[in-house]
């Protein structure tokens, strides 16, 4: 006789799993959900705004996934998907709303699932984000051994009056880095590849990183919601650098015939960039367009407020200007 | 030299159906849209309400994708995740705003993408809902082969003073059922295990389905919102039956000390239910625990409202009643 639990699937150890997540998810609700995880769709009473714009935001954490699963460390994941989401609807000047996720695998592993959640539940918590719902898949036959996907929707919202778009960005303008706590969520295809990837290899001590490949690669997105939250009045352009890098992420908020002009050395590449430069023998130009080379966020602002800006980010430095564009790039880094 | 197209991702060929994507998007934009795909969030402008309830719900299409792949047959995946996820949140009475996908293979394959996309499309313009962002990851060495995943995200709003919770239920009400179009999304793994999943399985002509098992197995699932919109004034308790049949699902809406009795005979069980069943040996408590068995939605209503319900959705035919609760069961289906 079949059944569901010989196929691959037990729901019985999916409604377990739910009602640790519950528990997790608990701890980040706020006075307007009205519903949370365990009905179809997450309730959540919008208040207190006159002109709201939902400003919302999915994405994965990538092959990232897979240096955590060799390791086993599933925390930092929790957190990478939602301080990357956060980030990404941070652009638009929007404060976190609620969060949902996604996990799939072949099998289902409820402390992998729980771990990865709690980490989700912690930078929810840190950002006043309601983690509101979501889905647990197992998928006999899609996923392979112990893989799985790991993936997060975000809705926050905006004043209209508010919404940042980088609209009113000028030439002459101040690019601001903030620096990011390594690769983020992106280019792990790439480093891995150069790297490697077993557990051997992730566990070797590196001086330069101060640490092992596992933990430096391993290092959990940098959110930057709380410390830019007091100067979005004075910001004119956020770009979260994902994938693409500077240049695929800054061109995304500049407005026509304006570029984006990075100096090198006015911020510190970190050692693991330069690592994977050298060990994979990749170019410069390929590295910034892969990696976010150690800036994570760019913040744009006209000079008048380049001083009381960089005081209040911490790490924050000058990194560039922005300039009228001349040629066909709209990002030239030199 | 490394570079990142070498390590089995390109860039690129995702910017290009990235652009693709951008324009099957445009086709389902509302004018609260502000900013659609290309920016780090999608911004939507929320009009029109006083007091909003945000009903946000996220799903994947699980492994009925690995008959899509099978066959080749690709835009019933994207009606399936949006018609999926727009019933979820109709179950709170909400209508729908905007939706974000998330799709995830090892090598990207743009036609793939782009057909998913082009069901998606379809199925948010169906019901006016924007599809307003999302992601397309190509991750090799974490999904094998053609596999891939597709994920939903959905957000709609609601009047709080008209949120269906099912907590006006009383003893009595009836149960009408709406039929599903088959699976649905839900079960596959046991559907696939028991009548194959091989090319020359699903092509196979069956005369009790009139089709193809392939046929039968990836019509897309039904979409309610439009039959359902006009009546849910009068509707006390909406339940999606998704993953978990009607014993798990009905539940999820029933106020306490009350039960749902649903009586055989009083619906039709499509073709491949009982296929299902006959060739896995699967016996009835099994078979309402994993599929949807023809009812792919529960509206529970007054009995002074029943007429009017059934006569106005298709095919709709009342199925049981609600009862006081009297042993551990929620759901008594005899």
């Amino acid at each position: 006789m079949q059944s569901y639990a010989r196929a691959g699937v037990d729901i019985s150890a999916a409604t377990r799993t739910k009602e640790v997540i519950k528990e997790l998810a608990q701890a980040t609700l706020r006075p307007e959900v009205l519903a949370g995880p365990g009905l179809f769709g997450g309730l959540f009473e919008l208040r207190g705004y006159h002109r709201p714009v939902l400003v919302s935001s999915c994405d994965g954490v990538g092959t990232k996934l897979i240096l955590a699963v060799a390791l086993g460390r599933y925390e930092g994941i929790g957190m990478d998907i939602v301080n990357h989401s956060v980030n990404d609807i941070l652009t638009a000047g929007a404060d976190p709303l609620f969060f949902l996720d996604y996990i799939a695998m072949g099998k289902l592993s409820p402390e992998v699932v729980t771990t990865v959640v709690k980490g989700m539940s912690m930078a929810c918590q840190e950002v006043g984000c309601a983690l509101i719902g979501g889905e647990t898949a197992e998928m006999p036959g899609l996923y392979a051994g112990q893989d799985f996907d790991v993936v997060g929707f975000i809705v926050g919202a905006v004043e209209k009056e508010n919404v940042i778009n980088g609209q009113n960005i000028a030439c002459g303008d101040a690019l601001i880095g903030l620096p990011s706590s390594g690769l983020h969520t992106n280019g792990y295809s790439l480093a891995r590849k150069v790297l490697g990837e077993s557990q051997s290899e992730l566990s070797r001590f590196y001086p330069e990183l101060g640490g092992t490949l596992g933990d430096a690669l391993l290092e959990p997105h940098r959110c930057y919601y709380k410390e830019l939250k007091p100067l979005l009045s004075v910001v004119k352009g956020l770009a979260h650098i994902t994938g693409g890098g500077l240049l695929d992420n800054v061109p995304r908020i500049l407005p026509p015939n304006l570029a984006a002009h990075f100096c090198r050395g006015t911020w510190a590449v970190p050692a693991i960039f330069s690592l994977i430069q050298r060990q994979g023998k990749i170019g410069s130009a390929e590295a910034y367009h892969v990696f976010n080379m150690g800036i994570g966020m760019v913040v744009i602002c006209s000079p008048k407020n380049v001083d009381r800006v960089v005081r209040a980010l911490p790490g924050a430095t000058i990194v560039g200007d922005i300039i009228q564009q001349s040629g066909p790039e709209r990002v030239i880094i030199d």
